[in-house]
């Protein structure tokens, strides 16, 4: 197959500039390590903080080398997880919505490189100066969590400019080897993908929602909390979740205070419907969803990817004609 | 100086693929010629159908081949513009923000073609099926108004597969060549820019308007509708306008129906102040802003951006190994 080699794949010592973007609901041990074994390096998520999905996840990740996501706010709520994670020697952390600065050095100190994932440019100036080694630049773009302020086309430029030498990674409508292509041409060394490896064999995620993302349409998607005040997690305002709009988003989306008055009956409600029920529950999809068209291995979504990737630039440069000096 | 050749040059007859956004604003009839004589292609904005601007943009032109951007909202009010605008024979008549089936025959009639703007995959459809020649994607990351549904990463991509072999362009967050790769591997054919050239030397704008882009960054931005209630311009609300966030807009965003209530006062108040007043006019801007670094000529703009463009892919292309089969 393929390759791309950039600042990132030395880096991280791996083959592929593909990572997998840590989430909860998808990313364990068993994604995690495919993302890996296929030169790109899986990432397993944290859920808030969870010190057993941590263990559980490592432990299924198996001899594998992967990597950890967490999220800033529910870290600060249960810095012990902190070192839990750094007791299976990931090599990278990556921290997310909030401010990574605090847990810098405890990182380092394990021999971990640090990731940040910023959704402004102001936040990637200060992921730099907390001592970041690689810098994720997400565009609203993405599926899940995310910011509003940016989206990932302008985003990914700014911040390479902004950090560099640190290597910028981007995230956020990103599906395909066009994406990654993309990507390296706007300056990024390598891209973090969600949406697509949802749909992945080894995803975590049930048969269900795998279909219904394959059916989705990035004009399906929005951003919303509404599935934030439903489940009780208290992310800050600022960072809602890309969904697809479902039944119960229609029924809730821009009810926001009402749901949290009536939390209490609907959160018991949702948590009793099935996770196969995709009317109810959050499917988290970016808008990249439009090129996710079928289950396939993690292993053959990086080949893939990176084919396309090469293809789609080396199409350029042969629609090029370089300037003669 | 290189060059880039797509079947949008082809069909254009352009020699770079590369289109002024017709803005208001700032694309009079100077800016539209410039970008032409430069070998992209100028689109000069008709306002809300203003058949004195169509008129006066045209014969600034002089003997410029250039094109013309129209809103179809505007236009379903006063369709007579249309006959103006086909008038001057333009090689290209784009139409946004509404439906462009009722003109598609004038336009092919009279031996322009039809580019149609689109801000959701549904739209490009609609679009492509109302014969649309070519067909803009644009994310709301773009400056002025756009839709709020997409970003410009994924849209592209998803666009372009649903309408081959119709060429697609870019738009939206791209203000450099690094943009313009990025468009050309996610499959577009070229990029419509606005921010970047609002601050040319031929912009129609002011100096404060364009010493304001210049400083402004991507993080101060934001789609409001603030703007349009003030000036008493009747956009559907599902199109806001991105502006750098100044006073006026912190006034006034998120009371809209309060503004709307008192928009005769405020309308009067908004008039009187000076064009050159940043902290209260409009200053539509895009998140591409943070790469908007200085006032160039038209003719640099798109030199550098294509130098730029064949050069990220050629980097990338360096990076890369191909597979051997």
């Amino acid at each position: 197959m393929s390759n791309i080699s950039t600042t990132l794949t030395e880096m991280l010592e791996i083959e592929h500039p593909i990572l997998l973007a840590p989430m909860g609901s998808a990313a364990g041990g068993r994604l995690a390590a495919a993302v890996t074994h296929a030169g790109g390096l899986g990432l397993i998520g944290s859920g808030y903080a969870n010190v057993d999905a941590i263990k559980r996840e490592f432990a299924e990740a198996g001899n594998a080398r992967v990597g950890i996501g967490m999220i800033l706010w529910a870290l600060d709520k249960n810095p012990g997880a902190l070192d839990v994670a750094l007791a299976s020697h990931p090599p990278v952390v990556m921290l997310s919505f909030g401010d990574p600065s605090p847990y810098a050095g405890a990182i380092h100190d394990a021999g971990s490189l640090l990731i940040c994932q910023v959704q402004s440019l102001s936040q990637a100036r200060q992921a730099a100066d907390a001592g970041a080694d690689i810098i994720i630049a997400q565009g609203r773009d993405a599926g899940g969590h995310s910011g509003t302020m940016r989206g990932t086309m302008g985003l990914v430029p700014a911040v390479s400019d902004a950090v560099a030498p640190i290597p910028v990674v981007a995230a956020g409508g990103i599906a395909d080897g066009r994406g990654l292509a993309a990507a390296i041409t706007l300056g990024a060394s390598g891209v973090l993908m969600g949406t697509r490896f949802t749909a992945a064999t080894e995803s975590l995620w049930n048969d269900a929602l795998k279909t219904r993302v394959i059916a989705a349409g990035g004009d399906d998607t929005e951003q919303t909390r509404v599935f934030d005040i439903v489940r009780g997690t208290p992310w800050p305002e600022i960072y809602p979740g890309r969904v697809v709009k479902n039944d119960f988003f229609k029924e809730w989306h821009g009810r926001e205070e009402e749901l949290t008055a009536a939390q209490d009956t609907v959160g018991e409600r949702y948590s009793g419907t099935s996770p196969e029920d995709v009317s109810i529950r959050a499917v988290w999809t970016g808008e990249g969803v439009d090129l996710v068209r079928g289950v396939m291995s993690a292993a053959d979504i990086v080949e893939q990817t990176v084919d396309q990737a090469v293809e789609a630039l080396e199409q350029g440069v042969r629609q090029s004609q370089r300037k003669t000096p």
